[in-house]
């Protein structure tokens, strides 16, 4: 038993000598995806695919709450609609794969797969909305979106990934822009409360933003090797796509107006945020509120015990289901407990709950959290109160771990020497002054390749000076490398 | 008011005038759709998708009852996938839309859009399944595929559609055409029980199966028109794709064996079969466990009434949420409550319920249903109970007459005369005798364009002599007209 740990624990690369080893090792071995036989292609799945499943489910609920349907619009986008839109085409222009050949014959027009749609829903608002009355127009679907990025990593950028794209049009700019807002903060407080994981609430800089939009909002968060994650962003499109896309309305005031648009998204990548949060080095930890099981039963001891305590462990199992935990047992002869527990370490269940015949003399269960390795006796008769304590507990605990960390790896740098030696030498996220001119933040990217996260709302202090050049500074910015 | 009916009304084609115009009217009009800048497309607007979303709910919770689970394979398949199953290359290969560039550059192999993903579940199949203990594979996945077919139609038939795919692997022949069975059992179920839309179960002959089958099973449905729709399938795979892909496994007795595959799927033509199924020249009609609103409450009488009548009328939608209805309230005061009967019979809104003054004057409201157009006074005490009580009778009761429609249009017919009658003169589904021989099936084609939609497990006559050659028997086929 204590051979077949050890073989075991090894073929995870620790993260303190290779992270991005260790990353591709536990999302292979935990069994979340397989490289798919198409360039930077992904198989999710099932454990993986699941946990987006809960995203969805969660998002969903919030989206239709705050008055959003969902819809559907194709995959493909005539090449003319890039067009329509300046900085949009240039954006996604060189990530485009094309279809130019269907059903035999060479297509007229080039069709792009979409690697975003407000081209689409442009053109269809276009002719959906006449009047006031039609306004807002407040739409989201999920769909597989496609870019072709030179360098790619599974979940966090693959060539074709999954999300959800909301589209809104309304009459003016306020609506517009509470509405970015808005779907900020539901993103926030899903990543915080649903993923346990902490994030930064800021608008992007201008060489940051989205193509095409006005203001970019973003959620930065904090890996565990000090790289930044964007979890998600939100787009104020201002008159941009309504004016490229001939997107009008007849107020009540009987004058033809350009609506205001916004677009707001969220992607597969969280998959792999949630890795490189909350796992270590014994593979994946999961928070409880999005893991597929929450609960593993090993009944243990010796052979001739298992009359009484598989039993026990299929009591416990029955019990908790009915008290709503989802509840896995694994009572396989063919296998030792000690691999059982590196198993289901490595997977991530956030509790497992060993039961074997002296436990059952004391009438007690042992439960042990994934995420502290705590071990708690708890009587029989208390396991389904103690573990839905637990779930709460865990889920908790891991969203405070994360911010800890997060605060421990951020820093404030007066000028470009202090940013580039707590990048290079820390690994964070920084704080910087900034003038507001494209070349100082540059100079960082040059300097040590970090880049602008975002210009948080909430700056944890307000720097005097640019950390490039020294003038002035208009904005409080975080630095990082990222993801 | 009835004014603004007449010219309503005669916005929609009568069915008996023009069927095809009649369905393309109210899917329109009835705001399911809209058609999109990219050959063959539509856009799936909200009322739609939301009742593919309760289909997906639906289903997903029966795939995953039997055990299957949900992942997430590629979009692109390469060329070389589509040469390893001989008949299922030439079955697909004309409908395939190719990307020939990605992100600038020409691609050395050309990738197709799936059209199903047999292949892609084949080759990552080989890979994961190595013993006996890895079967079986369960897995299934909701996801947009795309045919360029010739002939488009919104819904039934559309270059871009949803749908799921399942995808088994077994170890033996038996297990995996139980797997078959079982799902076409849960598609009959769900299409009879959810969608209220009565099915023949039953075999494709050779020449209707899908392409790289052993064979192919469905459920055939008949429109209003007497033109018959598959509303689903499940295959049989044999060894087809276990012999192209190479997917073997290891058995018990240590020998390497070819597993047994299944595939199955059902997709967004359901919508269509539900507007074909049960609209009307009023509109949609549709079934209330489907139904995105079940119930509509409608505020009647003159203004001064108002400010008693709107609040009874909120109070009887706030009851019936609390009763898990899905209801909605219009209590728009410029929009005539005969604009908005018209406007929800039109939606196919199950129950619309008027309230007014007098019914306020005597405790109760009115009960119209959608599918009979009866009207119930019912006591304001009792119309949650009666709501929840009517929902389940129109659900039952739209069943029995789509039911009854098929039997009256189902003919028994000896030799090709008689069938070419049935099929050109009565409409419908004609059963006949079949020697087995692909030049007798395709003379009925010849003949009437009646195409055979399957061979029924349980048909109502067992018709001594082939249709066309007039030989024995071997089988009993329904033959139809099909979209």
């Amino acid at each position: 038993m204590a051979k077949e740990n050890k073989s075991f624990v090894k073929e995870i690369t620790p993260q303190s000598e290779d992270f991005s080893r260790w990353y591709l090792d536990v999302i292979q071995k935990a069994d979340w995806m397989d490289y798919a036989p198409v360039r930077g292609c992904i198989v999710f799945k099932p454990d993986a695919y699941e946990i987006w499943e809960r995203c969805q489910q969660e998002l969903d609920r919030e989206f239709k709450r705050t008055g959003h349907r969902n819809a559907y619009f194709p995959l493909f986008i005539p090449e003319s609609f890039f067009e329509k839109e300046k900085e949009h085409v240039e954006g996604f222009n060189p990530e485009l794969p094309w279809v130019t050949e269907a059903g035999g014959d060479i297509l007229e027009e080039r069709l792009a797969v979409r690697p975003t749609s407000e081209t689409m829903f442009g053109h269809m608002y276009a002719q959906w909305i006449q009047s006031y009355r039609d306004l807002p127009v407040l739409l989201n679907q999920w769909a597989n979106v496609v870019r072709w990025e030179k360098r790619t990593l599974p979940f966090l950028r693959t060539s074709e990934f999954l999300w959800q794209e909301g589209h809104t049009a309304h009459a003016t700019e306020d609506e517009a822009r509470a509405e970015t807002m808005q779907m900020l903060e539901i993103y926030a407080n899903f990543v915080e409360s649903f993923l346990a994981i902490p994030v930064i609430r800021g608008q992007k800089t201008p060489s940051e933003k989205f193509a095409g939009a006005v203001d970019t909002y973003s959620l930065e968060s904090l890996m565990k090797d000090g790289k930044a994650l964007q979890t998600a962003t939100s787009h104020y499109l201002g008159q941009n796509f309504a004016k490229g896309f001939d997107i009008q309305y007849l107020d009540k005031d009987n004058q033809r107006k350009y609506v205001y648009t916004t677009s707001w998204g969220i992607t597969t990548r969280l998959l792999g945020a949630i890795v490189m949060v909350h796992g270590d080095d014994r593979g994946l930890v999961i928070p409880p509120k999005v893991a597929p099981t929450q609960v593993v039963v090993i009944p243990i001891g010796p052979a001739k015990t298992r009359e009484t305590v598989v039993p026990a462990a299929e009591q416990i199992v029955a019990s908790l289901q009915s008290a709503g935990v989802r509840v896995n047992i694994d009572a396989r002869e063919d296998v030792s407990p000690g691999w059982k527990f590196n198993e289901y370490e490595m997977r991530g269940i956030p509790i497992r709950i060993e039961i074997g015949p002296r436990d059952l003399e004391n009438g007690q269960a042992v439960l042990v959290r994934r995420d502290t390795g705590e071990k708690l006796p708890v009587p029989l008769t208390q396991v389904d109160e103690t573990v839905n304590e637990l779930l709460a507990t865990i889920q908790a605990d891991m969203f405070q771990a994360a911010k800890n960390r997060m605060h421990e790896h951020s820093y404030v740098a007066d000028d470009l020497a202090a940013l580039v030696n707590y990048i290079q030498n820390e690994r964070g996220l920084v704080l910087a002054g900034w003038c507001g001119d494209d070349a100082c933040e540059r100079a960082v990217k040059d300097a040590c390749s970090a880049t602008s996260r975002n210009i948080p709302f909430d700056p944890p202090a307000q720097p005097k000076h640019c950390v490039t050049c020294g003038k002035p500074a208009q904005y409080a910015v975080w630095f990082a490398k990222a993801y």
